[in-house]
């Protein structure tokens, strides 16, 4: 989406140890008229799949969600994150490693919110390890429902999370790849 | 707001404790038609403000921030929370008493997202202690903007927080006031 790539190019900001900084448009402050475009594209990309329901995880991934439903006139749920819970039995969870933050946590979704059969689209703002995306698959497949399609608005390709998430069979959909980035002279490569 | 009243009446859950659930459709799944028939109303209270950003925070505001803020033409920022951190000068915050979580933690939005002379308008899910808008407030005030209004989807109205923001001046508009419920008869009774 050569849009997102301008805006990367633009506002971006590569730090030191492979970490790139989109917090003007992404996610500290949003821009909601990109957060559309960024909706519209995700529609296009999965215009042939049937999609029931959007996954996404707090709490970055729910403003862009949020307005890409508006395309697919689907609701959204959002996972929860938490350190410890107590499982009642209503609740699905997953384990996720993070690696922004460098600590593990469980991702939750009250499992009245995911039916046996729905078709689910997941979405996130970040793709790096996968783990955050493993973990709602992994949530999607213990209510007995289908990940129709994963949309990622910005996959660090050099890390291993779309390779990993490939070769399960799941369709991938990212709307920027980037290859490379260099802190020294703020430069990022993306792929074609 | 009718429409808002009627779907806490159908699908809100009054628990022990005066706790209201609506996960079903406003912060855990999102109903993201009722969220354009919500921002399409706070357009219409704030229509006479000029407003220049939205601030919310994280989790549950983020998506009616985002929806609301086309009607409005405006990014949204969403203020982080966090249980310790380090100030670096470029950071905003505020301490902040959770009445759902029973803890205190800090709210952060990054300087750099709130100019002076700035028209912010908060928005949020909920209004109880008001703890959350407050800390907002105080960050709104450090950034020498200015809060041009508070909207909140459920405020309860048998707690402090909405008399002590508008005792400040604040100008608060509340979608839904509930003054009491019943969790054995699962009865809300709404302000007029």
């Amino acid at each position: 989406m050569e849009l997102l790539k301008e805006r990367i190019r633009k506002d971006g900001v590569i730090k030191e140890g492979n970490v790139l900084k989109v917090d003007n448009f992404l996610n500290h402050q949003m821009d909601i008229g990109l957060f559309n475009e960024i909706g519209r594209e995700f529609k296009r990309r999965f215009a042939d799949e049937r999609i029931d329901k959007i996954l996404t995880i707090e709490a970055s991934g729910i403003g862009i969600a949020a307005i890409a439903a508006q395309y697919f006139g689907v609701p959204v749920v959002f996972a929860k994150k938490a350190q410890s819970i107590n499982l009642d039995g209503t609740m699905l969870s997953a384990p996720v490693e993070s690696f922004t933050h460098k600590r593990r946590y469980e991702v939750i979704v009250a499992s009245r919110f995911l039916r046996p059969g729905e078709n689910i689209l997941i979405i996130d703002d970040f793709l790096a390890n996968g783990c955050a995306a493993m973990g709602l698959c992994q949530i999607v497949e213990a209510a007995h429902a289908r990940v129709a399609g994963i949309g990622i608005v910005i996959e660090k390709g050099f890390q291993c999370g779309g390779k990993l998430l490939r070769e399960k069979g799941l369709r991938v959909e990212s709307l920027a790849i980037v290859d490379g980035m260099d802190a020294a002279t703020q430069t990022v490569q993306f792929r074609d």
